[in-house]
């Protein structure tokens, strides 16, 4: 008999979707390599914390970036069979990631399912346009924890493109009425500047949507640096998830228990950003 | 610069459906483990024929079924939670499976790409019910080679099911309006006996869809088994899309060059079966 670690839910409950950053599942410097030990921690992590409904999307860092970059996989078909090759090894290096996702959280015991994006989305102009949903709402009543992430995925306009998983992540959120969002990357969360080279700049804990959409302008017409690597681009995509009222709590995921104490609700360093 | 060892085919081409069988691709007596000589070797044999549009499907052979037979996958969702645990071990192991395929054909050039059935279709009381089959019409313009495989599903009338690669293989054929579908198996076609017990049995090379249907009623008559492990019930699945005139040519794909034969539309060895 194995140990119950999730319960089956109640239809009506609010999922929360956990996004794992590609900074801390992959080894940024080196091209498909996993950290397979923040991989085996934090599906620890989402086990011990026994969180249902549960999606999780995760990046593609060194797995995806590399090849779609160099095959130009994002600027759409060119009818050119290198590139088609090019699009076939980047699908397969972002499946290669989430099965080392996948096999991890199942030898902690959540019973997480692999949903390809690839497979059940197409995109119009780079936005989701068709997505099999329901699929995931049954998933969850049902008890699964859905695994999806960035993947190159077929559209409408271009040929094919990349859908990244933030992009995915506001998607879910939104249509799977989420009750928060926690975006789990490589820092404490957002900063008024760039820490590494800034000792004036400080940790944003809180910060609502209209102050955030202000610092943006500022950062802007500043030209600092992103230092979390298109953090801005991420927050974009959550304006409408946020202006439904699902909040967005970003903790560093590489820091052991971040992740867990922000799966459980309790305190924890990052920054949690509201409607306001 | 690359090899081009396809080249992207009008799309009016008729495509042709390949299935692997799971006893040739896997060790059927040692549970999760592949064939990987045969993968490697059929990758080969499938480059070198470079027949395009061509979609791949694959049995699940050692993965699968043990797995899927340990928690009742087929039987339906029991809402408990190890067998959600035994429905995600199950998927995984047909994930796991398909990647080797896939990263195999992908070593010879070949732009395949892993299309996840969990991902894209819904049965209905066991039967396929939902897909979205535009997208495997899209990806064989493009030039690609899908790959799908026999799969946990959702139902809409039992929860979740097994959707076997056969039933998959004959959907795709009807809806893709398949030129041919070739079945490579690890015997040499279909007999008039079993050759391991009757000396007598022979190989049937040519059969018409009216003769085998007698030969069925005599060979169930008689009681006989069914070596090739279901291949009655796979030619079950595959009447309709002989009634609509697609030939099946079944083949030994554990036998070297038999699959490309077949593929390069070359005398083989096998039963080819038509309409009549």
């Amino acid at each position: 008999m194995r140990e119950r670690p999730i319960k089956v839910r109640e239809l009506s409950a609010e999922p929360l979707v956990l996004k794992l950053g590609g900074s801390v599942i992959t080894r940024k410097e080196k091209p498909l390599t996993a950290n397979v030990r923040a991989i085996t921690r934090l599906s620890r992590e989402i086990s011990s914390a026994k969180t249902a409904p549960l999606v999780v999307v995760h990046g593609g860092g060194s797995f995806g970036h590399p090849v779609a970059k160099r095959y130009a996989i994002k600027e759409g078909y060119k009818n050119n069979v290198s590139q088609v090759l090019g699009f076939a090894e980047t699908h397969q290096a972002m499946v290669t990631l989430n099965k080392l996702v996948v096999d991890a959280l199942i030898r902690q015991n959540i019973p997480a399912v692999a949903v390809s994006p690839f497979s059940c989305i197409v995109t119009k102009s780079g936005r989701i346009h068709i997505m099999m949903e329901d699929h995931l709402k049954k998933l969850l009543q049902m008890g699964f924890v859905p695994v999806l992430y960035g993947d190159t995925v077929l559209d409408s306009d271009f040929g094919f493109t990349i859908l990244s998983g933030d992009q995915l992540l506001a998607y879910l959120a939104m249509r799977l009425n989420a009750d928060r969002i926690i975006i789990g990357i490589d820092v404490d969360g957002l900063y008024t500047a760039d820490p590494k080279t800034d000792s004036s700049a400080r940790l944003v804990s809180h910060v609502t949507l209209k102050e955030l959409k202000d610092m943006q302008l500022q950062i802007g017409a500043a030209k600092v640096t992103d230092v979390t690597g298109g953090m801005l681009g991420k927050i974009a995509e959550l304006t409408p998830t946020l202006d439904k009222g699902i909040t967005v709590l970003i903790v560093n995921a590489a820091k052991p228990k971040y992740v867990y104490k922000a799966l459980k609700g309790e305190k924890v360093i990052g920054t949690l950003i509201e409607k306001g």
